[in-house]
């Protein structure tokens, strides 16, 4: 079998990667060793940045998105039990919308196959091959139990942190990473959003995050040590330690049952380069911020919107300029989100280790973020996500 | 003997608090270890914030500060060769004025011998008693060798970091320290500043900074290991390393003489309260920040002004309620001016500790910084000096 692009991965960064390519009228190919229903239920990140939603919208993906999504123009810090609302759209002119991933996954999905295109479910035994000659390969077995090789002009590896592309390069990247001494308690809950914007909690007992996924369903996430088992959190207790650390003047915690619990781990990871000769990695493949932030999904998107570009001039045009800047044009945008993603969790976060002079130096900067426009701005341009190409 | 502020230290806190209490019909003694000649050449900090300077003026020593202070109205960052200029007067509408921490001593000394108001220098074994009884004293032994005793409302520890009056209260105070993994080499050379403006540089070697104290005469500075001993700095080696770290296209750094070397720690430290009984800490024997943000001198300033008019309004009018906020309200700007010297330090220094995460996040936060108007307008703002009571 032969193709323009083997994808791997059936995620936000490899369908996105697939659809830009349509459209760009480039072939490829994607192989997703999870199924249809699992992806489409995967629950991850919530919050698109304003570039994200642009190019979700231009490139035919809005309608379900402005019908469902939640556009915010401001969410809150909390501390001292008192909030300081950050005025995202009054700042910037930008604002973010709610929508989960699993959504942006099922559109892409319906779009792709909508246009009678195909995704590979349920394979299993992928790997790499040849991606440093012009001919690189794809074994893999398909869902039938039948062997198979994709022949292709270039591979993207969007297959997450826990893919088989990075370790297929690994001697030859650069690896940089940052393990965080807590984790995220989320849960999902059928319960009315307590407030109609995010809530970004310090507190002394820890972070909490107050945020939604629709009208009717709330999104919380409490910060735990890492490896926290969900033995020892009953509802009960997971509801009382969120109105501790929630608590304020006026605002009242919104319960209801508990849909879904898991501990996401706290993690900063980069590769570098994102390219070896025809492998181009994207998304978590490449890079992992924790997420305080929002920015993983966005950052898949980012990657992908500069490799189609790439891969376009390329397979049309025989250049080969893009595609040679494409880890440095990603990773800038990348380091731009590690370090605010790092910064976010830094303030928000008790830090167990952390001494007395950390504590006050973080109350103090979230005085000063409160307080100055600047600051302000500074938080929210980030949050809402820098223009694509932006100097950063 | 008998007055109403008795004043431990004729640094700029000591002497600026004492000149501001006599502006207010209060009368004060200060008392201070060293002799005159020995504070009026002790070379320390050298920039100004904007408030400070106004306070000068307002409060009569603009003169010579005028004359012969140096406005500067932005400053350079410097990384991989290129310079960033932060534009402080464009961004916040004030500047800084360069003017050595020794020229505002002489310009305090000379206003308070001009009123023909005392300053008792070459006092040795001062010691603080009954500071929370209403009738606090302090002993010493006068220049002349004799035992005396000082009988005051209020006493003003103003005697720095090394000096009595913190120990005194120690046992009744919180402490908040951070140590840094390296120090400031800093040398004072007979040479025409290289650049008309600061030049915060970030390199792979080490921070370094260009700064200059006059026409004439320039202050550079070198991170060092701590505790570097200057024995292995031979004037060569310092401008041969002063020129690798600062070496940028265009840019040609002007030797000359050295006058005069030092090595420099680098300490954040806070005690709190700044207050116990009738036992006022301000400046140096409260708090020290790293010298990166220029901040030492001009939160001593911050301080006294709190101070003179606390104690004013309280041997004026019989009000407490300045006196008992007096360490609240210190400590909001000092955490602010704390958080800010310590971002600074470390968005500008290599740790040796650190591993390549750290120095990809410093190198996103130093572009990012340089290319965002709201992160500009964040340093900047900090940088010329909150205004006095903004809130932090």
């Amino acid at each position: 079998m032969r193709t323009q692009v083997g994808i791997v991965g059936a995620g936000p960064a490899g369908l996105m990667l697939a659809h830009l390519l349509h459209l760009a009228g480039i072939e490829s190919v994607v192989l997703e060793n999870r199924g249809r229903e699992y992806v489409e239920k995967r629950v991850r990140a919530g919050v698109l940045e304003h570039p994200t939603v642009e190019l979700l919208r231009e490139t035919g993906l809005g309608e379900r998105l402005d019908a469902q999504g939640l556009p915010h123009h401001g969410f809150a810090l909390r501390f001292d039990g008192v909030d300081h609302r950050v005025a995202l759209t009054d700042l910037t002119g930008r604002e973010i919308t709610v929508y989960g991933q699993q959504e942006v996954v099922k559109d892409l999905i319906a779009a792709r196959l909508g246009a009678g295109l195909a995704i590979e479910f349920e394979v299993t035994d992928v790997s790499v091959h040849d991606f440093t000659s012009s001919r690189p390969r794809i074994s893999y077995v398909d869902a039938a139990g039948v062997a198979q090789t994709l022949e292709c002009d270039i591979i993207a590896g969007c297959d997450g942190f826990h893919g088989i592309c990075r370790p297929a390069v690994a001697s030859e990247l650069s690896f940089y990473e940052r393990a965080y001494p807590f984790a995220w308690l989320g849960v999902l809950a059928r319960a009315a959003p307590s407030h109609e914007e995010l809530i970004y909690t310090y507190h002394d007992r820890g972070f909490a995050l107050h945020s939604m996924r629709s009208p009717e369903i709330t999104r919380l996430y409490l910060q735990v040590p890492p490896d926290e088992s969900l033995d020892g959190w009953s509802d009960d207790r997971i509801w009382d330690e969120l109105s501790a650390r929630l608590s304020a003047d006026g605002f009242t915690l919104t319960t209801g049952p508990i849909l879904e619990k898991s501990v996401t781990p706290m993690r900063s990871f980069v590769v570098e380069p994102m390219r070896h000769g025809r492998l181009f990695l994207a998304g978590d493949a490449a890079h992992i911020v924790p997420p305080t932030g929002a920015k993983g999904m966005n950052l898949a998107i980012a990657d992908v919107r500069v490799l189609a570009s790439a891969a376009s001039a390329f397979l049309r045009e025989g250049r080969t300029d893009l595609l040679d800047a494409y880890s440095d044009t990603c990773l800038r945008r990348v380091w731009r989100a590690e370090h605010f993603s790092w910064w976010m969790t830094s303030m928000l976060h008790r830090d167990p280790a952390g001494d007395p002079f950390d504590h006050r130096l973080q109350l103090s900067q979230l005085r000063y973020t409160a307080s100055s426009t600047a600051a302000l701005t500074s938080l929210a341009e980030n949050y809402v996500g820098l223009p694509f190409g932006a100097p950063s």
